[in-house]
């Protein structure tokens, strides 16, 4: 549920998790499964079937038993559609050569009239497969990717820690800084906040510092004293607000190769200063002592 | 929550999600976190503050500032709790080179006379960086896995696919089999059961196999007719039938080891020899017929 929520705001356009579909509003897409097919006689029988019942929902399944055959099957039950006065949405490829099947399937589909019926293809699919399948001229025009979404495959873990930044200690701040043995993890000092230029992402300390009031700052607030102030917007409104940040980012840093140029985050001036002079100190302390 | 459950389950002792502890009844264990020791002016002071609410439950985090000063910190409240009639549990390591600091402290604690103090080990552990430590002679003796075991870090999904494997038509077994382009994906047709014997598990059709009574049949009903027909046994049965099983295994298939020797699973001779058959069936068939 929360990953078909996370995925609806990040870009996808539809689920077919129906729980979501109904809680949250995302459009409803899908297919049926290779176990429909299996359990009829033939696969021609198995998608008029399924053509009975859904004649406005109709993307085959085409790789069962043999593709290019499947592919075939299911023109000739399109073309039973548009005589009913329907239309096939499409077919699905779900395993071997993606690309190469959807270069066929694509020609056999134009050839029958069926130009606007779309190839969709899933088999675990994720950014780097995607972009490959791309670049070989595949036809694919629907991507379903489901697994390695879900379980952020390639990062399954997003290690946020928790550390107190500052303290309000008799009216006034007290600035915390945390480091380890490692030397490489030391957390930054201040009231922290972020704020987004054109062209980076600035870390700052809102009692002191020298920015302009140019940009938007970031962290809002969830609670006060206690208290949550925060009302989350609703779906529709996350996603288009997700939407449009993408699309303010230089294309450079949206290239899905692994090898992409970081967008720049950097501390502000004061507060760079703050901690290197919050380290400083700590080195010349005698044992268990903190730096503020 | 489900991973606590499951953790549990599979041969952890405790854990730090108090929702889980007490849903479940699964015992609790904790420190306190770094922001505990910075929000005091002092480590010494951040530990006898947690002294005094918590006697018998400290577990102190040495890592905020310096790990071997923070150990002899504990170790001075560890005296004064003694003085008090209380215990320290232990200390724990969260950063830089755990096995030397494990080493370090568990001299400097038998030193002190604190030989019953645990040494609690974490940050990003998982089976293989517990074996390495292990090797190196460290002397952590409670180990702290969260990340790498909650998000199951290096297969983040498990990749279970449903698929039809025999249908009743007319009173009688119809076997299916499910192939693609790919070839290396076939399905096992059959009414499956698994049944495990001292050294190995066998896949079979229950309506037609050539194997004896012995052994356990792992496969047990959730459903019948539509009807719940399984009651899910209690956390602690789960917990102690789990821990049984493996046991059980043999060493050589527990090594921890990613060139580990894998536990034999194969299908037994009849429902080799129907799946052989299907194949054959399938491939000398025309377009989009199933092997049924």
């Amino acid at each position: 549920m929360s990953a078909s929520r996370a995925a609806y705001i990040g870009g996808v356009n539809s689920t077919s998790n129906v729980l979501a579909g109904k809680v949250y509003g995302i459009p409803l897409k899908g297919t049926h499964a290779h176990s429909w097919i299996m359990s009829f006689p033939s696969e021609p029988e198995a998608f008029d079937a399924f053509a009975e019942v859904m004649p406005n929902n109709c993307v085959f399944l085409v790789d069962t038993y043999n593709t290019i055959d499947g592919v075939k099957n299911a023109i000739k039950a399109g073309e039973k559609l548009k005589a009913r006065g329907h239309k096939m949405l499409g077919i699905r490829l779900d395993s071997g050569d993606l690309s190469a099947f959807s270069i066929e399937a694509r020609k056999l589909m134009d050839a029958a009239g069926l130009k606007d019926a779309d190839i969709v293809a899933s088999n675990d699919l994720d950014e780097y497969a995607i972009e490959k399948l791309k670049a070989q001229g595949s036809k694919i025009n629907v991507w379903g990717v489901g697994t390695r979404l879900v379980t952020a495959h390639d990062q399954p873990a997003l290690g946020g820690v928790y550390k107190v930044s500052a303290l309000k200690e008799n009216g006034a701040w007290v600035y915390k800084i945390k480091f380890s043995d490692d030397a490489i993890k030391v957390s930054n000092p201040g009231v922290l906040q972020v704020r987004r230029t054109k062209t980076e992402d600035v870390i700052y300390n809102i009692e002191d510092h020298e920015l302009g009031p140019e940009g938007e700052d970031l962290l809002v607030p969830i609670f006060r004293q206690g208290k949550p102030v925060y009302r989350e917007p609703d779906i529709k409104a996350s996603r288009e607000s997700a939407q449009s940040d993408l699309k303010k980012l230089d294309e450079k840093y949206r290239k899905i190769s692994k090898a992409t140029e970081n967008y720049p985050v950097r501390l502000e001036k004061k507060l760079d200063e703050l901690k290197t002079s919050l380290i400083r100190k700590a080195s010349g302390k005698p044992q268990g002592q903190p730096a503020s």
